[in-house]
């Protein structure tokens, strides 16, 4: 959430698009986002002098739409995200390189070097808590480090409503949502993928869901306490410690990833004021 | 800010409360505050094992009263400023130690292991922009910087409303605001002392005064744009830097020191509705 573009995306996107040749820089890449990863490939194709255009629907929030276009991005707005996937193959035809947001191995090493990091700073790690949204950062990480310590517990956050990776897992096969309801609309992939399904059926040991008001909740203890600001996609991990606190012990080192703080201040204020006034209360700052 | 208590204060706390002997840590530490001040003594004197009172204002707002009542302190409520400053020497006399938020060399010299982290990360520093508020900070951090390298420039930055340095640095002498109008209530010490006046004579290029709009426009900015939370106090420096523009040059290194995040959402969210409805338009985050 402190990187550029306030999201891990860019991890994800740099990685792949180091791939391209020159002349596929030159062609352009596309990509659909209604959220972070636009702006990741937007970022991330300027810094390597590529074209980019973003297939976005037109209920994307209008800070997500001026950030990427801040990017140099061109943005084609499309009526749903349906319809932005379905143009994807015309601009293929045409020679734009589509950069899949998560089910791309790629993708899910770049996002991985998040593992690298925290295996870096916290050799003794034991627990780390990831949120799902397609699968790529929570597949990416868990692979690094698990690689390097089977031990290590890797632990999936979810939203209700924005699910898919949970009902997956129940399942035994993918499950399309429809639609995505939750507010942590950046976890809102409709379906995860075979590869990231399987990623996670090898190396998460559950995945926690909770709601969207306990991800706001841990929004605002974050923001008040460690005044830092994340979206409820990255919140839902502080609020899965609750139910995740009976696997931890004193021993154990863990480690919440906040994937990221792209959240519109009038959002921020609409929540608030939905929320009930009770005081939060709390230790200052997690971090000590 | 992203320190316990979410300001810098309590560098000055906890230096100042370490030469304290046994028996005065017994005895207990009183303050007065409307603001970071009381936080920081309250935990500095939790962690070093004395008791605190702070003695603070009926004003001032809620979430500086509970979170300082979080760290265990005491609080006694008093109808102004003025009269807690007055309680002060009551409770001297029964044996407490006032820990003075700014006027006090040892407070001073805490604040000022800013300068020497700031040196430490960025040697090749040449400018750096600090909050006034009683001078504590930009003394301390000047004082230190100065005595490594002279040719280091010192800015400071204070609100309209809450200028009192500006303002002595003006008349050559102290000069008593009253009231303090600025939304940055904590820069609003009333006045500031001898000793801080005389170390932004020595040390200071030029106080830079900037208006209550621009301070919570840079908040703004860096909520969005670097995804954290500081007060007006504090993202006045960022303010400022428009300002100081002419004074830099491709080869300076500018450090703006964000010294404080403690600010209610409610607060927030007023400003943010108070605010003419432009969109903030910037390159994403300013460390890049």
């Amino acid at each position: 959430m402190l990187q550029p573009t306030g999201a891990f995306k860019v991890r994800g996107a740099f990685n792949r698009m180091l791939s391209l040749t020159k002349d596929q820089r030159r062609r352009g890449v596309v990509a659909v986002s209604g959220g972070n990863h636009a702006q990741a490939v937007a970022y991330a194709a300027r810094g390597l002098g590529a074209r980019s255009l973003m297939l976005m629907p037109e209920f994307t929030p209008v800070n997500y739409l001026e950030a990427t276009r801040s990017y140099g991005a061109e943005v084609v707005l499309t009526q749903s995200l349906a319809e932005a996937f379905h143009c994807v193959a015309k601009y293929e035809a045409m020679g734009w390189e589509y950069i899949h947001p998560f089910d791309d191995p790629l993708v899910i090493a770049g996002q991985g070097t998040i593992g690298l990091e925290i295996y870096d700073d916290l050799p003794e790690v034991t627990d780390v808590v990831l949120s799902i949204g397609g699968g790529g950062l929570a597949g990416g990480v868990a692979t690094y480090l698990k690689s390097l310590n089977p031990g290590i517990h890797i632990w999936g956050t979810e939203t209700a409503g924005a699910d898919s990776m949970s009902q997956a897992l129940a399942a035994g096969e993918i499950v399309q949502l429809s639609p995505v309801t939750s507010v942590a609309r950046t976890l809102g992939a409709p379906a995860v993928t075979d590869t990231t399904l399987a990623l996670a059926q090898r190396y998460l040991e559950e995945v926690i869901v909770v709601t969207d008001e306990e991800a706001i909740d841990s929004l605002f203890i974050l923001l008040n306490d460690c005044k830092i600001l994340t979206e409820p996609a990255a919140s839902c991990t502080l609020a899965a410690l609750d139910k995740l606190q009976l696997n931890f012990s004193r021993d154990s080192h863990v480690v919440l990833v906040l994937c990221g703080g792209n959240v519109a201040v009038e959002d921020l204020c609409q929540w608030r004021s939905d929320l009930p006034h009770t005081t939060v209360k709390l230790q200052p700052c997690l971090a000590n």
